[in-house]
């Protein structure tokens, strides 16, 4: 259930703050490579190819705080952690992958209109 | 058709620079304002709410050249410029605005796994 005066669309509202760190690349590269599965950190980043390790550590450090990855630190000797998609972060899969294969799928459409976008500029400057 | 060759998760793939476009917060909420609309900057704006004019119109532009948005300006006086999705741009809208709505129903359990987190981080502290 929804309450009516959630708004992603006013600044406000704390929904806009969810928006925020789901409509993100590196939340989707994370949660893509977590689905089905439980990686430590070096193999997340293996995983989402070009991230730094910053980043992933604060990403992760979000994710979790939103109760959207869960972490588990083994006592072991050396320690062991593992990250995991929670039952809500489950949840953003579905959604998350179709922005991936949005991107994937029309990304010869898009580079086309990049072209012609820069024909045009181009020709409007000279 | 997706070409087995384009791959979001990786770094050098064309269809990464599509990912980071789309997978925003500020794509998101233009696209979910313009669908089935044709808006002028100052709507789209009040419609973004909170969104900067800079920030608004560098994304506008972007999307425009990704071939997601139209710009259409009218040679009138004063000059009036629309902007609409483009058809691919439509087929954007229902996987961006299905994060608007797991942002908005989800709110209530992401901030109770903030509070959890911010408690459990503070007990460790002290």
């Amino acid at each position: 259930m929804t309450r009516p005066e959630w708004n992603v669309m006013l600044a406000s509202c704390p929904s806009r703050t969810s928006l925020a760190r789901i409509a993100n690349k590196w939340t989707a590269m994370i949660v893509i490579a977590l689905e089905g599965k439980r990686l430590r950190f070096g193999e997340i980043r293996v995983a989402v190819d070009g991230i730094s390790g910053k980043v992933l550590s604060e990403t992760l450090r979000q994710l979790e705080r939103d109760g959207i990855v869960a972490r588990t630190a083994y006592d072991e000797m050396p320690p062991r952690v593992e990250y995991e998609l929670t039952p809500l972060g489950t949840t953003l899969y579905e959604p998350l992958s179709a922005l991936g294969r949005w991107a994937e799928q029309h990304i010869e459409a898009v580079e086309d209109a990049r072209f012609a976008y820069d024909v045009r500029e181009h020709s409007a400057v000279l």
